[in-house]
């Protein structure tokens, strides 16, 4: 039994490895929900959606969002009616989001639709959101300087503006969705995946409970690095890294993830590295990391056990 | 100067014969919502929407709804997750939903969003909802005795069940839209559209105070039959009107309209009732209602400039 935490598209390519290995019953994916947002009036989780979709072998791959051959034709129209349609949704995954709204209007939990929405795509795996309480995802920006949703940090602004910090909205009210702490707990694993630390992985960590369950179980957690040869694969996680006053490089992410993992997976483009993650007090395991296709994820997911035997 | 009482189709095709002939700035139309249904939590508006894409020139004018050229992939994802898709909406259709609950969402009043969504299609005219309050039809089903909402009897259960009699949620509460009662009083005419009577129009006047509205108006309002030779045009108005007692006929629609206008325009085929209207104390006047087209638009739209001079 293997639990995951997870943001969107390095979550989602590392599960898509994964499950050519393990069984995907096997499985609990705790998924980063400080991205979810209000947009137009319905609920959309970027990184579950990216997830689900993932796994479901629909994704729009090169794209990193939202379903391949998509139609827009309800932003065509919401364009007509003059709303700045600034988040983009194509005709099939607007039909995740309105059923997803639709059903919070009628009380259901995050988590409970979740599992509806997985098992339509024929999903096997577990996939529980961090909380089924709202939890924002705050970008503080230094000029000007204000303070904006993430989702508008990230695709409004097209993650530009230098960043002073983030802040986490609701962080001392939202509790564990039911499962997660167990997940933690109980899992023989643990995978922290090659996710932006800052904004799809800390989000996880500041939901009560969360961070202090992960470190007691260091020993069975093993880190993959987002960043490599000193750039993120995908998103601003190396510029981040930097704003933030880190190195942007896998020594950044070691002394990041040193109390949480036992092991830190980095890239052979990083290998002279290695040393310098170990002083962080993470152990490196060098491998390769890029995922591009079935054969590549599949790399990584070996590495990864291979983790967990060391 | 006139207004207007719509229900759909039969009203849109009316004004898409008197846009011909007069001009949009100097129609006010006051437009049935008591078919609103939030439908998978998306506010539609039926009778509105057909209206407007009717005078958008967008309307799919066999189906009777929605917009013509659509493709369905968002209701293709809503059956994915096993909703009951009974109700369908086009992809291009759908915005307008989206964009209407949106604004609700944000506080606007319906009148507002009526006025923004016209006004994106290019429609000159003033097309107000009858009130901007909740106000629901209800069908009152024979066997088995239950009611149920007006679109659930018309689309979901086809029309096909007996009913014993219509109920309106909130008429006792809700309150005409700003605007809905002076442009009653003050127009040169009122037109009373070729519209169900009982779910399309008398949704309308029985908004408090509508109803004695007209009646003190009766001498500059006339009403278009819309059962021409014992059938309804389109829906069931008909077989309503059996099954509420009465004759399923224009003497039918005199008796109901005969407090209200004083002139009833009658098809051609229906002139050998010509006098059995007049017995029921409404002026009839004879001529071709039947639209199918601009040009049999426009002649109907010829014989209400008529009316108007009688």
């Amino acid at each position: 039994m293997i639990t995951v935490l997870a943001g969107g598209v390095g979550a989602g390519r590392t599960l898509a490895g994964l499950i050519q290995l393990i069984d995907q019953k096997d499985i609990t994916v705790i998924v980063n929900t400080g991205d979810d947002e209000q947009i137009y009036g319905l609920y959309v989780c970027p990184d579950f959606d990216t997830l689900t979709y993932h796994l479901a072998g629909v994704a729009n791959y090169d794209q990193g969002w939202g379903i391949q051959d998509e139609k827009w034709q309800v932003m065509q129209g919401l364009q007509r009616y003059r709303l700045d349609t600034w988040f983009n949704l194509g005709d099939k995954d607007l039909s995740t989001h309105i059923y997803r709204s639709f059903r919070l209007s009628q009380g259901a939990e995050l988590s409970q639709i979740f599992k509806e929405i997985t098992t339509a795509w024929g999903i096997q795996m577990q996939i529980l959101p961090m909380t089924n309480d709202r939890f924002r995802t705050m970008i503080q920006i230094k000029e000007p300087k204000k303070e904006v949703p993430f989702q508008e940090y990230f695709v409004k602004l097209k993650q530009i503006p230098k960043i002073s910090g983030i802040r986490f909205e609701n962080k001392n009210s939202a509790t564990p969705c039911p499962g997660v702490l167990e997940a933690i707990t109980e899992a023989d694993n643990i995978v922290i995946c090659p996710s932006n630390p800052f904004v799809s992985i800390d989000p996880i960590l500041n939901v009560k409970g969360i961070r202090q369950a992960i470190e007691k179980n260091r020993s069975k957690t093993i880190a993959i690095s987002p960043i490599v040869a000193g750039t993120a694969i995908k998103g601003p996680a190396a510029k981040m890294m930097t704003e933030l006053g880190y190195p942007s490089s896998v020594v950044g992410i070691a002394s990041i993830y040193a109390p949480l993992a036992k092991t830190l997976i980095i890239d052979s483009k990083d290998a002279n590295e290695a040393e310098n993650v170990s002083h962080q007090g993470i152990d490196p395991l060098v491998g390769a990391t890029i995922m591009k296709d079935p054969t590549t994820t599949r790399q990584l997911a070996q590495l990864i056990l291979k983790a967990f035997k060391t």
